[in-house]
Order: structure tokens, then C-alpha cells, then sequence
């Protein structure tokens, strides 16, 4: 099947306004937001509306060895939606229906290209909330369950992985599963949803999502408590969570971010200059009750227990300075892009090693003159650092360093973000091999051929009748030059 | 590899006393609780005191086709730790050390025979808990991570999946995996902890398990609520837990579970014979906080909002009549036990659905001359039914149509206690082929030669080997017939 063949039964399943050929790829589809990896332009974006269409892809990328990669709203941080320029994309942003909103269960079913923002619009009405908040509102539901997003709320509600409940899922070759359901609990085979969760697009692809709801609390409260080392604020959190307050929000931000959102984002803390100057971290507390009483006591619970646990002080912040301020936070990563930032980590250790570690990224900085500045969520250990360092080969090893760092701590290279293209490397140099190999035998399980994302997580090979067909890469590259970008002769796959 | 060759090779990797040959194998070994399946007596019973050990015995049954049954305290209830008798059982109860409880990152680290009682005897005066409780606190940490065991609180605070962060895994052929670890959250490759967890020891073997632990809370309040239908149970659930009070416990029992379970603790409940006699089901609601005030409030509220939901009346129990029918409740297994349950089941359903699911289980009992009572966690959807019919055959037929009617609404065979051996052929019945196939691709990428728990969940074969040599069951029956009890032939593995 030359490429002209496949363009042709790509249209027949999905209609022919659904396909967009590699000349008219849109630049937006061909990278997501990570800052490392060239843009990479596929022979086609594919646009399903429904998964009878998703299984007639996965049917026909199976047979022809195509590589398939999938894309929900393109805000991952990992390039975990880069395209293949051998293969092509499946984009799920007309699949993105509520499909329903359970009252009685608290369970929401949505298709993947629904986005957080979206989900939430829904929910706000009904006194509920899926309460996984990833900086990002705009990511799309099955970008989430691709890398088991996270975000600032895991501290008390966990991430993707403990609110999905069940998925629909196409596997190479077109085969339909359902997994799980409207059901908080199974014990009946192995928990395949689990499986899929964070598995980024490389076992299946996800056509819908059945989602666990909770109660939306109407009142917050925003405290921000300025420490001398980061290893006071590492030391105030388990006291603070052992305290029954469960805050929904518990960030650090060392003075270098805190500074960097605070100025984008025009807020004035109001903290005095002495305080400000022997602030080396400053925590963010978030607390959220039902009763507004309730919110009362606990913010004040939460201000002394901090001032004894070695605040330097406990600002309880005006609503909307609070949420200037955790928006502000959100915004992060586009505040670090905008400065120049050349890599961004959100490596993850037990919380308690949050310190160490990152006491040994500022010696790793050093050594290879690199600023590395940052926040993090601090109730789980899970840090994002900005990276600036344009050298690419000097931050390759600062930050598999870092990622060594990281695991010798117990951790690992991703808290949230996924691995991606872009963090793959480091990944296969410092995983177990064991377990490397481990998951491609279970990757055969799911796609033997290995047509689902390439060159994602694991170094999976291009899968193999591509290399002889008619669809390389290289054979339509001056069009796609002359369209405005560079074509990524693919780093994936190799 | 004869009998007595492979008993002299066990007895050199752990040492002789910690190797039972068939004909010394304690009765105890050869059973879990199911109520249905004989004992089946193994060609040894092996106890390993180390992660080293657990290795060699999966090299040598791996290399040797030898299946392998785990065991941690044998309180099951659906045959998972029941011998296969062509093969050998590895009981954990000689791995039963609590490694650590880190108070830093609010985490445990255990080995697979530490049974529930004595974790929360270690964490109860650090203020901490492992808050999973299924009714029986002698169970193992091992034995709740194969089942994925549930209990009455996961309400609140979720199953065994939602808390346990990491495992040290052997895979047959000897190979030790850490996954996870003191992190709360990792997108950094497939998640082989949940993949593991709930797999009923066919994957691999655990040998360590990392648990969050969460604050304990001091106060406590029971609330019994008659309904005069279980709709209106049913019907009352989703505002509850919609106000924001979080109920650690949400349980309805029937009548007759009500009636047998107090009778058995001799507890005086109080109930006017008015209310009783129009009760159809009893919702119990425990609440818990870290303040007496606002347990007290939260009490009251419940109180309101469930005579506001249909509640013929609220009765705010005493202390330790509370405390006495949360564990009567949780005796409810042996209280049928003791009145001649011939089975039970642990099915589980969207929670709206389970008025629908016990209208069926009433119907089905009526057409299958049989008594059907039972209680379960309301918020969960998960009831726990006993099942008096002494015909096998008439029983099976009744299950069947039970399980399809629990799939129908949307649920799962089982919600906590696993399939085992002893729900296989309804599992195998009634979940989707295609499923079915994939979880048998995802046992092969862990156990190529099938030696782990054959005839549990899946109905995969004896591994090869095993049938050609001298070991089979048939060839030592006498001698174990001798013991006192009868050799099941195998029907695992057919």
C-alpha cells in the first residue's frame, strides 16, 4: 500500500474531511509542548468520530504496519504525541462528547477528546467535581489517561489512575474491549484499565472513559508560609497531613519560580522585604470544606502548626489573591518556556527526599552551568524543574544525573508527565532491564506488531513492513519542507 | 525430577524443617475458607524465610514445570490458595516481618505474612492506620494484594489497589522486580504494581509490599437506619455521600443477615417491634473524625438527611454497641458459615443497581428452591450474599444466572474476594473472550510455561512437564487419602 492507497482507505473510514494528508497537516498537530524534539510531520491526521472508525484504523494500521499515534489536545510536556513521520496520527478532538453524567453512581463517561475544562463546565452545576486538576484544563481526558496525569490536587484526591473506573478500548488489529464499568471496586481478572493507565498510547487507544466523581466544596482557603531551607518545609508536611487537615493543595515554589509567576501574573504577596530575604522556599496551602466554619478552623489549625513547624510567617491570602496565586502556579510551565527554559523534569522521590534531591540538583547545575529552578508538589515528593542549559549534550548528562539522582533517592524520571520521546532515553538507561523487558512482553500481548506509538517509553523498533513500503519519510520530505517545518527523519523508533 | 528429587532440592534451597512433604502436609494447608471445593493435598508445602529463597523455588519450579500455589494465612474465600496437587504451595507465614513504618512519608513496608492484625498493632500507636479492613484482620498483606481485598471501608478510603505503592515481585524462573515505591504517583512505565495487584498469585509472587498509611482518626459514631425497601437504601446513599460527610462505612443487611448476626453476638439492638416489622433492610453508617464536635455535627446531619431519604428512624448507637455490630457484621462469613451456607458471592454492580441485582437474586431463589441473604457495602455496589441450596447443579445454575444478571446491570463477578478456583467457571462463562484471551497473553508475558496457580482465575493448563513425570497426584493418593482427608484429583488445570 503506497501512500496515495492508504490516503485513500483512510477517507473511506472516517470520511474524506476527516484526513488530513501530509501536505496539509496542521503545524499545531505535528509537536505537542515539550521543549526538546523537533516537530515531526506524519503521513496523515486521521480524525475518527466514533469507535467503530478507531477499530477500521487500528484494523488497517495493523495489517499494513503503520505506526499510530494518538493525540488528544497536544498539551502533554514528553512529546508523547509526536508524530511518526512513517506513520500516522489518530486525533481524538472529534470523539470529545460527555456522554453522561451518572448522578446516582457519581460517575461521569466521556469520549478522550473531551477536555478538563470541558468536563468541568458540566460537573460545576451538579455540585461535583473530577477532581484530577493537571495544570493544563485544556488537556483532553485520554491525553490524562495516557500519562496518568497528575497535578497540584493529588495530595488529597490522587491522580488519573485512582478515578478511572473503566475505559473503552480499541486494540491494534480493531478488537473492542470494555474494561471495568460504573464499579469503585473488581477482583475479577487482571485490572486491564490500570494496565492502559499510563501506558501512552503504546497498548491501545482509548475511545471512552468512565471517570469517578466527588463533592464540589464551595469554600477555600489559601495560605502561603515562607521558609529559610526547604528541608523546614519538607519537615512541616507530614505533621500537617498526620493533623486530619487534608489540604487539597500543598505546593513549594522556590524563590526563583515564586518570583517568575508572581511577576507574570502581576500579584503582589504583600510579604515584607526582611521576610523575603531569608525566604530560600515558600509553601502553598490550599484547604477546602464544605462549611465555611469548618474552613475556619482549619486554616487556622494549618497557620499555627506551620509557624511551629518553622514558618518564618503565615499569610492567610484574600480569595482572589489565592486564586491569582494557584492560577499563577498553573502557568508555570509557560512562565519557564517564555524565559528560555530548555528542558523541563518532573522527576518524583519519596517526599521526604524532595530536599536531598534537590540539594544535588543545585550542585548538578553547577557543574554543568545550568540554572534549575522550580516547584513541586511537595505532599508527593513529585518536583518540576526548569532547566536552562542551551547545550544539549551538557544537559543531556546534568539530567541523567538528576534522573540517577532521582531513582538512587527511590524515585523515578516521571511524576506525571509521562516519558514520552523526550525523557525515553533516560528511562531505558536507568529502568531495570528486568522490567524493560517485562513491558514489551506485555506490549506484544497487546500490539505484536508494534504499531502503537513508536519510540514512546520503550524503544520499540519501527514496525517492520514500513521500512520497505512506499511511505518513508524521506520520499514526500521536500513538500513537507516546503509547508514550513522540518521533518524529524525520526529519532523514534530507532 | 522425581518426588524425592524434588523434595531434597526444596529442602536444600530453604532448609529441612521448612519443607511439609505430602504426607505430612498440616489439614490446614490443603484449604482456604471457600465453602465449595474439596481440600487437595500438594506434593509439598514449602516456607520460605527469604526474597532469595522465594527465587530459587521459582527457579527450580519453573525449570522443572512444577505448578505453584501461594498461600499467606489461607482466610480466602474463593480458592486461591487451594493446593493444586500435582504441585507445591509456597506459604508466606515465615515472611511475616513489618520491614518499616517510615513516619516521614507515611508508609509501611512489609513482608507478604504479616497478617492486618498485627500491622495495625504496629501502626495504632503512631496515630497511623493501614485503613483497609476486609472482615478479617487475620489475613495477610500477600493474600489481600493477590485478591485486591475490599472491606467496609473502601467507602472512604478505597481497596487494596489504592494503597499499596510498591512490591518486590518474583517471576517464575527466580527473577526479583521492584516496582513503584514510597511514591505516591510515577508515569514512568506500565504499572506492573497494579498489574500484579488482584492477580491471585498467577502472575508472580509478592515478597515485599509498600502500603500508604493515612492519619487515624480518634472518634467515631454508629448510625442504624431501618428502610422499608432497600430502594430507599439505595436511593439514600448518593445524597449522603454528595453533603460532603464522608462515611468510612456504608453497609445495608437484610433481614435475615441482621437477624442471624445479632443473634450470633447476642446484641440488643433496641429496634421497636413496630419498625421491625415493616424493615426491610438496615443501612449501618459509621462515621469518623479527628474532632468530637464535628463528629457530633456530622452525626446529626446524617441523621436528618436520612430520615429525610425514607429512614423509618435513625438510631444513634451507643459506643461499643456500635463497635459490637461493626464486628458482628464483620463475622457475617462465618456466622452462614455456621448455619449451612452452601456458598457464597461477592458480586458487584453499579451502586444504583443493586435494588435491580437482589430483586433478581429473590426471583432466582424462588425459581431455584433456594434461600438468598445477605448484606454488602451500599456504596460500593458490592454485596455479599449467602446461597443455601445444597444441589450442586441447581446451585450452579443459579449463580450463573446471579453473575449474568450482576454483568447485565453493568457490574463484575467479583467485587473483593477474587475468583479463585472456585468462581472460574462463571468468570470464564461470562467475561468477554476477547478479554479473556488478552489476560492469557498478559499471564504468558509473565509465566511462559503457566507454573503459577494454574486453574485459578483463568482456566489455564497443568504446565507440560508436570503430567509425563513421577509426580502426578493420582501416584501418592493413598498415602494422603491415609491422612484423613480426601485428594481432590485436579479439576485445576483441566
Amino acid at each position: 500500500m503506497d501512500v496515495q492507497e492508504l490516503l485513500h482507505a483512510l477517507r473511506a473510514i472516517t470520511g474524506p474531511g476527516h484526513v488530513d494528508a501530509r501536505d496539509d497537516v496542521r503545524e499545531e498537530d505535528t509537536h505537542d509542548e515539550a521543549l526538546t524534539g523537533e516537530p515531526s510531520v506524519p503521513l496523515a491526521v486521521v480524525r475518527p468520530s466514533t469507535t467503530e472508525q478507531v477499530s477500521a484504523l487500528l484494523a488497517l494500521a495493523d495489517a499494513e504496519r503503520i505506526p499510530v499515534v494518538a493525540r488528544g489536545s497536544g498539551t502533554g510536556l514528553s512529546g508523547g504525541a509526536r508524530p511518526v513521520a512513517e506513520g500516522i496520527v489518530v486525533c481524538f478532538d472529534q470523539m470529545a462528547k460527555i456522554l453522561e453524567i451518572d448522578e446516582q453512581n457519581h460517575v461521569a463517561v466521556a469520549q478522550p477528546g473531551v477536555t478538563l475544562h470541558e468536563l468541568d463546565g458540566a460537573l460545576r452545576p451538579l455540585g461535583l467535581v473530577y477532581p484530577v486538576h493537571p495544570g493544563e484544563m485544556r488537556s483532553s481526558l485520554g491525553g490524562n489517561v495516557a500519562t496518568n496525569a497528575g497535578g497540584m490536587r493529588a495530595v488529597r484526591y490522587g491522580v488519573t489512575r485512582h478515578h478511572v473506573l473503566g475505559l473503552e478500548l480499541v486494540l491494534p488489529g480493531g478488537e473492542v474491549l470494555r474494561t471495568g464499568g460504573k464499579l469503585v471496586k473488581s477482583s475479577s481478572g487482571y485490572d486491564l484499565t490500570q494496565l492502559v493507565l499510563g501506558s501512552e498510547g503504546t497498548l491501545a487507544l482509548v475511545t471512552e472513559v468512565t471517570v469517578k466523581l466527588v463533592p464540589r466544596f464551595a469554600h477555600h482557603a489559601t495560605l502561603l508560609a515562607p521558609f529559610s531551607t526547604l528541608g523546614l518545609v519538607a519537615a512541616a508536611i507530614p505533621p500537617l497531613l498526620a493533623s486530619g487537615i487534608a489540604p487539597v493543595i500543598l505546593e513549594y515554589l522556590d524563590t526563583g519560580a515564586m518570583g517568575a509567576i508572581v511577576e507574570e501574573a502581576g500579584i503582589e504577596l504583600g510579604i515584607p522585604c526582611h521576610v523575603r530575604e531569608t525566604t530560600a522556599a515558600y509553601l502553598v496551602v490550599v484547604l477546602e470544606s464544605a462549611r465555611a466554619d469548618r474552613l475556619d478552623e482549619d486554616t487556622e489549625s494549618a497557620a499555627e502548626l506551620l509557624e511551629r513547624h518553622g514558618a518564618l510567617d503565615v499569610y492567610v491570602l484574600q480569595p482572589s489573591a489565592g486564586t491569582s496565586l494557584v492560577s499563577a502556579r498553573e502557568r508555570v510551565f509557560f512562565v519557564a518556556k517564555a524565559l528560555g527554559a530548555d528542558d523541563i523534569v518532573d522527576t518524583v522521590v519519596p517526599r521526604s527526599e524532595i530536599p536531598a534531591l534537590l540539594a544535588r540538583a543545585a550542585q548538578l547545575g553547577d557543574q554543568h552551568g545550568a540554572i534549575i529552578s522550580g516547584c513541586g508538589h511537595v505532599g508527593d515528593g513529585n518536583v518540576h524543574l526548569s532547566v536552562f542549559q542551551p547545550d544539549a549534550r551538557r544537559r543531556h548528562e546534568l539530567l541523567e544525573a538528576l534522573f540517577r539522582a532521582a531513582r538512587d533517592l527511590g524515585g523515578a524520571v516521571s511524576g506525571e508527565h509521562g516519558i514520552g520521546t523526550e525523557k525515553r532515553s533516560y528511562f531505558q538507561e536507568l529502568e531495570d532491564p528486568a522490567k524493560i523487558s517485562l513491558m514489551r512482553r506485555i506490549k506484544a500481548a497487546f500490539d505484536p506488531n508494534g504499531i502503537l506509538g513508536p519510540g514512546r517509553l520503550l524503544d520499540t523498533p519501527l514496525p517492520q513492513a514500513a521500512a520497505a513500503s512506499g511511505r518513508s519519510a524521506a520520499g514526500s520530505g521536500p513538500s513537507a519542507a516546503a509547508a514550513g517545518w522540518s521533518v524529524e527523519r525520526s529519532s523514534e523508533g530507532r
